[in-house]
């Protein structure tokens, strides 16, 4: 395109004639500090280059913690502290390594990584036959088949869902519970999982599991999609295939990690909370850049933006990096049962937790009063990017607690999805796949968020 | 994020209330097919990889020319023919060079590009001392300082714009006929440009530039972002630097190229057309794939979709690949004018040319009363990423002269446009910078909307 034009949407223009002057004059300048003056970016870099991975119990842990913690109080955070929670302590223990054994003896290395929470195979591995499972209806009827293999789920990302999470909770059963305990339970060794993604890539893309107490822990690990049409083009032709599998993921005892909390002291309202958050911890294998690097940072800058701009909020806010979502949930836990123990009145709890990506839209969970007159301010938020206004249930994993025990209206950012799962839980998911834009922009429409229910109340 | 939400926004629900079933069901048929088993990754990378930047009058082009040619037939179109216009042949001529001296004959190396249409220094370039201009108001102020000197325009692009064709449409002035001819017009011996870009990283961006006849063509390049800093920081700080210029761009003589065109015969109505495209030609110094390889495989595989759909449209479907969008829209200006020598009915023209990424809306330039009609479709397309739609008088360079001379309603595609200039007209707008889905989103968007147009007219 050579001359392009200058496209002024009639979104732009509708909102004069709303009445809410004030509230858009104050939404232009988040707007215009965070995309002029914006940290996001910057102390991403540092979080992800300098601190890298950083699952529970990991030094890295440690690592990130000090580092929102000191980056909440240079910020201007008015009362900045961390909340301890136990975190579990899974650690990969080494490499992972899988190798076929094809009749005649050839052989070919697999790219694989263990999930979290699985059980390592010991120092010797292990080797034994490969059966190929397209569905849990397959498993059912061939159940009797599986005794001493290795199971593959080679289940497809579905491509044909618009909105990739829809196609992501549709495959990632065979990760969890219901794929690695049925495997276990018809007396499989271990489980291979095809990634959940519809990357062009080979990466495997990790991901916790868990096992129904009633079996058997085992091995389980992911293959890259171009591994797992070859694995299952090789079993299709071939009666007999071993995989050596060697992995060394075993949990170590709980150890303490915080929640990191920064807050603004509400000027009318002290006791009324609002939470904005995103999770610290993130896999081992990447550098948690999207997965929830850009949370975090994007929860740093909308305390950066209402402090340079001398915003005194009604409420106070309170600026969460939460622990441990990826294999435990622990940090949300904790948040939810002190703010239950101190009987805290929580008005609206915000998260974004799908990636940096160009934001789209807020999913919520919340009455029907109150998403009414929530859809009362989409006009003065869609000129910024967020026009898709859902309640659907649910804002987020790590406020989900919150919602359970306090009934508190939750709300997550709705990212562009298209290129999440071509990262997510890989070790592509690093610095370099995040936009300076993209994340700042999520941060704007977050913070006018923010700023109309403290203003306006919920 | 560990345990995603399924989201099933109420976008999807509404169209349940819509009568338009067929419409409905032959939409999601289209976009199974596409987001399934689609081609335009797959031909996006040999146009990239195999032919690369294709600026009319280069050897490419022919071969890019040959390569959509074949492609059409292949993919079943009833009647494939190349339709002539002459082109011009700009040629950059070699290494584009920059070397700052600074007192003490310190020198340092910048990296730049020679703009599209300028003129070559000579082989043994020109070295003058350079003026730093921020705006056209300084330009006036400082007219009697500009005689033998090289003007530097650093006018930064502005980041408050939400979206980003407004910041290019801001500043491209200076890369334009206003900068270089201004510059001439009061004695300078060549322009250096910032680059129209908000990237973080250093490459130049090219991109036309045209000279009022009054004045000299002059040499005129590019400069990426962090050199424009570090050189705009120098001259605020030492009264001379001087700048050595050397390069080699000039015009040969016109050379035919040719709009490559496909059609699908209309079954009801032949004689009525309705024109969808993208532009064939590139800049030389990139592999144009967002710009506008994107639009050209989006073309392809609407008529690929079609086909493979056993559709017959009743109107006739025109695929167009637009020969010199880039420096001259002579493509376009062919395919107006022999539509209007041949008094064809022009239902409607589409373009993709505004980058490969996720469809967001459409924009538009026809009547109120078309665009009146068009909305009551924004229900069956929205669901797939395409909500905001906008009657702006404008669909896109190729199709103006179709709307010109005939006033056919025109409708250019608009994805998001955080990336674009990221990489737009750079050596970074290579096929790894397109997303697989994204650029088959575009696609499906765009064959739902010329399905709705061909079966219900406009």
């Amino acid at each position: 395109m050579a001359k392009k034009l200058f496209l002024i949407p009639a979104l732009f223009l509708s909102i004069a004639l709303f009445a809410q002057t004030q509230d858009e004059v104050f939404i232009k300048k988040i707007s215009d500090e965070i995309l002029t003056n914006g940290k996001a970016y910057d102390n991403l870099r540092v979080l992800t280059k300098t601190i890298g991975g950083r699952l529970s119990g990991y030094p890295q842990m440690y690592k990130a913690e000090d580092w929102g913690y000191n980056l909440m109080k240079a910020n201007g955070s008015d009362n900045t502290y961390k909340q301890e929670c136990m975190v579990p302590h899974w650690v990969r223990g080494g490499k992972d390594e899988a190798i076929v054994i094809l009749p005649g003896n050839k052989k070919k290395a697999l790219d694989i990584v263990a999930l979290g929470g699985s059980k390592g195979t010991g120092t010797k591995g292990i080797t034994a036959p490969v059966i190929l499972i397209n569905s849990f209806e397959e498993m059912e009827a061939k159940k009797d088949q599986i005794k001493g293999k290795i199971v593959f789920y080679n289940y497809k990302f579905n491509p044909t869902f618009i909105r990739t999470f829809q196609a992501y909770g549709d495959a990632v059963k065979f990760r969890g519970m219901k794929g690695t305990s049925t495997a276990a339970k018809y007396g499989a060794v271990a489980t291979i999982v095809r990634s959940m993604s519809h990357a062009t890539d080979n990466s495997p893309h990790t991901g916790g599991t868990w096992y129904d107490s009633a079996y058997k822990i085992n091995p389980a690990v992911a293959i890259g999609l171009q591994d797992a049409d070859w694995l299952a083009e090789t079993l299709s032709k071939n009666t007999k295939v071993n995989v050596f599998l060697k992995t060394n993921g075993h949990f170590l005892p709980d150890v303490p990690g915080h929640n990191i909390i920064g807050e603004l002291k509400g000027a009318e309202f002290p006791d009324e909370y609002i939470t904005v958050g995103g999770h610290l911890d993130s896999w081992d294998i990447c550098e948690g850049a999207h997965d929830d690097g850009a949370g975090v940072v994007q929860t740093i800058e909308i305390l950066r933006t209402f402090k340079v701009l001398d915003y005194k909020p009604k409420r106070t806010i309170r600026f969460v990096l939460f622990a441990n979502e990826e294999n435990g949930l622990r940090g949300g836990l904790k948040y939810a049962e002190e703010a239950v123990a101190k009987k805290e009145k929580h008005l609206m709890a915000m998260e974004s937790d799908a990636g940096g990506f160009t934001p789209r839209g807020f999913f919520m969970g919340m009455s029907k009063e109150q998403f009414e007159k929530i859809m009362k301010w989409q006009p003065l938020i869609a000129p910024y990017g967020c026009s898709e206004f859902m309640n659907v249930g649910d804002g987020g994993a790590d406020i989900s607690p919150l919602r359970q025990r306090l009934n508190t209206p939750v709300v997550g950012l709705s990212p562009d999805s298209q290129r999440y799962f071509d990262i997510h839980h890989a070790r592509s998911d690093v610095f370099e796949a995040v936009n300076k834009r993209e994340l700042e922009l999520g941060a704007v429409n977050m913070a006018a968020f923010i700023y109309l229910v403290d203003q306006h109340g919920l």
